[in-house]
């Protein structure tokens, strides 16, 4: 039909971000080969590796020899969280889900401090963040869980990726942020400015820490901050509860809020992406939301959007639903009505009489033999109703049973009678003015 | 019917435990008048009064100046849990609700140290805690806790109780144990011997101290296990979760459990009364079911009765699957399908060409117009399908939308099409070759 021609093909385009300039697509790629002795180094982005490993391990080594003012310690830890907002409230709620707007001052801050924690610019970032929410799962998701918790942690920029696979988003909005556009223009500048010079000259000028700033609150800052991030597409997407859905791998935990400022509610963030909210109790750690309200009482942020109480709470009885009936179909109910053989009523009479534990409750005909000793209401009650009529009986006419008693009854089926219970039996007796026969002895 | 006469009248007999020999059915019943000023301590129960309330002051008094050695306190203790075990095991679980069978020493030992705990023959207790588990939460209910609280823990014992209010229970296998019948003809000789000169003799005999012995061991122990006891009546009818069935009043809660014994799972135990056990996970306090455990690898107790896990989930099920229903029932779900306004193909493509926001997705027209600058997909994705029949792109062709996006969609329906989709309207126009008038612009 028409609208699937009309729609994008569903594959990245060379003009979108992420693009290697000499990507030839008329070469076979190197993740379309298999891995071997011979060529494992070039399925290997070295840049990324020397980027998120090789520098850390710099600072790490020259951590050593540099001595930690305490001013230097509280400044990384400060920047650590600034930054870390930079991506959360920044690249990730604001720019990939739009779940509200932000003035000039608001966004021009938050791309700053969202490059400073070196995870790409926001235009990279936040179309391979739609693709991701978009083919959650598949194989077009750039960092599914599927290939395993740590390919989804960081091996998905540590290996080569084909620019093909990735899938394709609708970025037109981001194409027209000029905020957006000078971050991803400007990138290199950005990063080196705001990873290492920024924080080096706070402690520098601030109080003379040159060499911490840069180790501290530059490098080794900007590992925990990758780290930490990087949980939100690994660990949210492995550990804790599946409340709204438990089709895809999104999950809800406590811890993985405590590490990603927030984002740990992921479950909910899949079902409802643009909400600007992912912890959605008030006792639910999420000081990105905190943040954002924020600004809007400062007039910084506006149009925050919310799903209504209503859809959330419908997502939830839904999955709730599906878990109890998960649950139901692996018990017992007993044998269904319709596959149970029709017995007379005057049948069901003398079988009962011929010693057979047999009582109609219902219109059914149940076999009570093995139970008479272990009645919770005694062997006397429930041997009164042995070859009557004991629905009233059952049913409040002497004792009103519980759920379980009637669960346990369904389990002791043996018979439907035709015609249904001995009441109906004997009213339509009298309307057809025969005798009742089954009364006789 | 026959089976109705056939029953035994629902309210106790004068032959049945709990009678005053000096009642007189054919006088008004001291309870069937109102209180006032001048008839108020004649609704009071005063030989009870003296027994719970005064006898337990009489001992904390008496504590004032009988020192305590910690023999006679752990001889106490020990002698409590020997009681409160006599009632739990003993009175209720094997008398009462006959959830196992007990070799003679054991059951003598039970009717002894439950005799000790001074709560009435097992004859007496076992008939009323019957009618309490048939008649739970009515008038017929000796304990009832729509009563309050207060009622239900020690009021019924204290006022005043109407013999015919009672409902009646079948007691014939209690009479038939020549145990509980012994018991019973000599309950002053056992209370007084189990109560307070056994304790006594044990201190007395023991470490010389008799008058610990009669006072710690006996009085003070005997308010203790009472107290405790109580609760099953009081607290377990009024704390706690509601797990099986919420139409009465029994709850589980783990504080229950620990003042008495482990019968604090009352909402099980209500539903599953005949079970041995009322902690069914191996992690719940129920050392009442622990005893009665060892006592059948010791050889004195056997057919444990318990009902099946099947049985057991099938109750959990329903009373969850009752909560969702409600929680559902109180949700938006949109307008129901039968209630929306008919409408034809061309008019729902007319009125989107008129700029209204309309979308049929599934055969029904859903008004979009608010919801587009919200789309969570972006703007230009959920436009495409305006005036189109978009039940394959938003079913999967472009976006496998999420319960959370349905649910949604079904809050902005507007109206059914006449005939369905666009795909059956097409096959349907075909079949009668037809032009396709719709197609025609
Ligand atoms: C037909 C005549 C019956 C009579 C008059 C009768 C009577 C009673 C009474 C008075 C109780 C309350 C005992 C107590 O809680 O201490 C009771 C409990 C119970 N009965 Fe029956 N019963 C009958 C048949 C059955 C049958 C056929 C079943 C088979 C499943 C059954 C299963 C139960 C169960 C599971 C309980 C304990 C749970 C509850 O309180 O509902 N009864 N019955
Ligand atoms: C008719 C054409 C539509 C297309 C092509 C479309 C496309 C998309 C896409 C690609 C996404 C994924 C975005 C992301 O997760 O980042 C999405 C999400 C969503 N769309 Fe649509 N959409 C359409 C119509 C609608 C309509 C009519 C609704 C009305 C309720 C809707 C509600 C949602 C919601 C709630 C989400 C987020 C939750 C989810 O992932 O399912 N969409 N849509
Ligand atoms: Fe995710
Ligand atoms: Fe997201
Ligand atoms: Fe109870
Ligand atoms: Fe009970």
């Amino acid at each position: 039909p028409q609208y699937l021609s009309s729609q994008p093909s569903p594959v990245a385009k060379k003009s979108e971000p992420n693009r290697n300039r000499n990507y030839d697509p008329t070469k076979i790629h190197i993740t379309d080969q298999p891995m071997t002795k011979a060529n494992w180094y070039r399925h290997i982005n070295w840049l990324n590796v020397f980027l998120i490993v090789g520098i850390p391990i710099y600072g790490c080594v020259q951590a050593i020899w540099t001595p930690l003012y305490w001013q230097t310690a509280v400044w990384a830890v400060l920047y650590y969280f600034a930054t870390g907002l930079g991506i959360t409230a920044g690249y990730h709620r604001l720019w990939a889900h739009t779940s509200y707007s932000a003035t000039v001052p608001l966004r021009i801050f938050l791309a700053a401090v969202g490059g400073g924690a070196v995870e790409g610019s926001v235009r990279w970032w936040a179309r391979d963040h739609r693709a991701h929410h978009r083919y959650t799962d598949t194989e077009k998701d750039p960092y599914s869980v599927r290939k395993g918790l740590l390919y989804s942690h960081f091996g998905w920029m540590v290996m080569k990726q084909n620019p093909k696979r990735i899938g394709r988003t609708d970025i037109s909005d981001l194409n027209e942020d000029p905020v957006v556009v000078w971050q991803h223009r400007h990138y290199l500048k950005v990063v080196l400015f705001m990873g290492l010079v920024f924080p080096m000259l706070v402690s520098g000028l601030g109080w003379g820490d040159w060499a911490g700033g840069i180790i501290y609150a530059g490098i080794l800052r900007i590992f925990f901050v990758q780290q930490a991030t990087f949980c939100v597409n690994s660990l949210a997407h492995w550990l804790g509860d599946q409340p709204f859905d438990d089709r895809n791998s999104p999950r809800d935990h406590v811890i993985t809020a405590l590490v990603t400022l927030g984002e740990g509610y992921h479950n909910f963030h899949h079902e409802f992406p643009s909400d600007y909210r992912n912890a959605i109790e008030w006792h639910q750690y999420d000081p990105t939301k905190w943040s954002i309200w924020m600004w809007k009482q400062m007039g910084l942020a506006y149009d925050l959007k919310q799903f209504r109480h209503n859809e959330i709470e419908k997502g939830r009885v839904q999955q709730q639903q599906k878990k109890l009936d998960q649950k139901r179909s692996q018990l017992d109910w007993g044998v269904p009505l319709d596959s149970l053989p029709v017995m007379e009523w005057d049948d069901y009479v003398d079988q009962a009489k011929n010693g057979r534990g047999l009582v109609a409750i219902a219109g059914v005909v149940h076999d009570i033999s093995q139970f008479i000793k272990d009645h919770p209401g005694g062997k006397a009650m429930i041997s009164s109703g042995i070859g009557k009529d004991a629905t009233a009986m059952f049913n409040g006419g002497v004792y009103m049973h519980s759920n379980a008693a009637h669960n346990l009854l369904s389990t002791m089926r043996v018979g439907v009678v035709r015609g249904g219970c001995e009441v109906e039996i004997w009213k339509r007796a009298q309307r057809e003015n025969k005798d009742i026969q089954y009364i006789k002895d």
